[in-house]
């Protein structure tokens, strides 16, 4: 089948060409019907008078896919100023049954769960899919934000044995007979390649059994993580972040402008308590005050996102490497975007010694990861980006289920 | 710190600069100690003649990680033309135990099974470096040969509701109380998506609770899937693959040299039989047999690379096409690739009633995978390549554990 695209049909005016897509669209009225069809591209408007092809189309219904052989007819009127006239159709895939939901509308109609009932339908839909698009723009921006900076890519195991990395919940599964884990991020790993590239990122799957049940928390999600060594501290780390960011913003413009400032606004976590009005002695921002500091930055600096440095130490992670000068806090970091959470991140401890610390002596669980920095780490930090909460915040979804192809979560496994 | 790479010293003669690495040899001699320092980049030579900081490289052990500052000395003898002379040498971590391996021989003597088990440090070797760079550069060279195409790149659950895709062993989970599996492939989610998109492609890691030990099998891999409609049968599937492993193979070109022909020849599973010296009736090729057909594709063709069309349908998924021409046997294609098997792909069923007809009209268990044919699918098909067998095939490693930064099998879930 040599067939073109619906935005190639301009460069043929008077050709006979074959498109081929869904009919998205069919108007039967007394004389003629209009088909509209659908392809990757976009839409194709084809004219059909002949009453055997007429009876063909009457005979399956919208989301059929057909193949079109038709001439080319410039009609300023039609979309994109051209039409197809005089068309053969062949019918590639007949639909035969009443579709759960209407395509055609600017907007779907159909209620969220509804629409991830029948996700291979409602994500044809131009303001689904548009998510889904903007993730593999934003993915290959972060990728080549990185990759220029002499980052290398890894695949990490989503396999683990041990339940313990931050105390979020896990999921347990059956390894040959054994207890095993699915990875809550590939922190561990990303750290360890550090002594191996210096730089290295990953773009997967992470999984947590929350059992939260809100517009912002998924079962499984795709991290993008970032580590990077030789760094003198989380500074270092929050300027990888920007460029990143910058990248990501780049290769997601042709959907959604977003600017991203050369440097980004930074407060400290007792700075942030005072600019959400919250208690001094609170241990960590909740929703309304994210909201608070990212409102304080969008008018105080123009900016969509802010850095919160300097968390309480209390509040991460072991791994955490905390502020030489009041190791009370962090050296740790939030990004917030639009008032959210985005991205964390930090300095990590990076000797062994300062390990065995901060684990009280329990190193057996954690030999093989802890052997790197026996045998010798370099001052190191790293980020981890939500990429589903990006693009939700990016195209002001309520739901992150809304940007998400097939949503895992509380209470839904399938499709 | 500002700090240079050893690879940038030829450009400083006679500056005082400053690198950071590791150190991966010392020789303390009489008069003069030298030091080898590695970086991401390369290896750079210190010498140091002063009585203290001798003292402070005799305190620590290799693989300790320091910063270096001193001056650029021009000489022939040393590697790169030039050496390190008068250095201030800071230590950021010290090491101060045996190491398990050592790491500035050509080869690592260890056995492969200590290897992994000191994965943090093994994987500082070069050899085995290296097949982590090269599975990092195929990916990138398949990822851009593919969105060149118009392919959009996809992110689907590795949490499914169903253990019935192949037939393979699947890992079971415990999915909030219900009953959940770790996705074998995203099959059923990249054709959803060819409904959504045309084109698709994903890389991520899959699952397989194989209970073979073998140097090929992993219990996780990467598979770099991509799917596309609108073909007229497999042979438009094979002329994608060929192009992405031509994709693969320029972007590996630093590091192992690959010839991908414009034409991969392709044989029908019959006439592979013969080839093999197998008998007839034969259902599959079993390896020795893909190893005859590999020589014989070298020898005859002078390609690395041999397709093998028309597998019998009795050993195919349900939702492989069947030859038209031949029901018996498939529209479904492996690619060998030095003899071994590589790539399975193949064109798809697209129409509803097919896919009833080959699951015997239980398609309950796959109704929301149904739906994208329900509601019209063009026809399609896909591949799936496995990235660690690609890399241990391009770098002779007997073992796909040698080329995998952190294998899970049988018997290893860590680290």
């Amino acid at each position: 089948m040599q067939r073109i695209l619906s935005t190639e049909l301009p460069m043929h005016p008077g050709e006979q060409v074959t498109i081929a897509g869904w009919l998205h669209r069919r108007r039967i009225l007394k004389q003629v019907a209009f088909l509209i069809v659908r392809d990757a591209a976009g839409l194709a408007q084809v004219v059909v008078t002949d009453p055997a092809t007429r009876a063909e189309i009457e005979a399956i219904s919208e989301e059929s896919v057909i193949e079109v052989t038709a001439k080319v007819s410039v009609n300023a009127a039609a979309p994109a100023g051209v039409e197809l006239i005089s068309p053969r159709v062949r019918v590639q895939s007949a639909v035969s049954v009443p579709l759960p939901l209407e395509l055609h509308r600017p907007e779907l109609t159909a209620t969220l769960p509804t629409q991830l009932d029948h996700a291979a339908l409602a994500l044809r839909h131009p303001t689904r899919s548009r998510a889904v698009r903007v993730a593999a723009a934003a993915t290959e921006g972060f990728r080549s934000a990185l990759a220029a900076q002499r980052f290398v890519e890894i695949h990490t195991p989503k396999i683990v044995a041990s339940a313990t990395e931050s105390g979020a919940n896990v999921f347990a599964l059956d390894y040959f007979g054994r207890p095993g884990y699915l990875a809550q991020s590939p922190q561990f790993y990303k750290q360890m390649m550090v002594g191996v590239f210096e730089r290295v990122f990953e773009v997967g799957p992470v999984f947590r059994a929350e059992p939260h049940d809100t517009g912002r928390h998924l079962a499984q999600y795709t991290s993008l993580d970032a580590e990077l060594g030789f760094i003198t501290d989380h500074r270092d780390v929050m300027a990888v972040l920007t460029s990143a960011l910058a990248g990501m913003a780049a290769a997601v413009e042709p959907w959604a402008a977003l600017e991203t400032p050369s440097e980004i606004p930074a407060v400290h976590f007792t700075e942030a308590l005072k600019i959400a009005g919250a208690p001094e002695d609170e241990p960590d921002l909740a929703p309304a005050h994210e909201r608070a500091v990212g409102a304080w930055a969008k008018e105080k600096h123009g900016s969509e996102f802010v850095f919160v440095t300097g968390y309480p130490m209390a509040k991460r992670p072991f791994y955490t490497h905390p502020d030489p000068a009041d190791p009370r806090y962090s050296n740790g970091f939030d990004l917030l975007f639009r008032g959210m959470e985005l991205v964390t991140g930090g300095q990590r401890l990076h000797r062994y010694e300062d390990y065995v610390t901060a684990l009280d002596g329990d190193v057996e669980p954690y030999a093989g990861y802890l052997d790197a920095f026996r045998y010798g780490m370099p001052r190191h930090g790293g980020f981890a980006i939500g990429l589903e909460r990006f693009v939700a915040r990016l195209l002001e979804a309520r739901n992150v289920r809304e940007v998400t192809a097939f949503p895992r979560d509380l209470h839904r496994i399938a499709p």
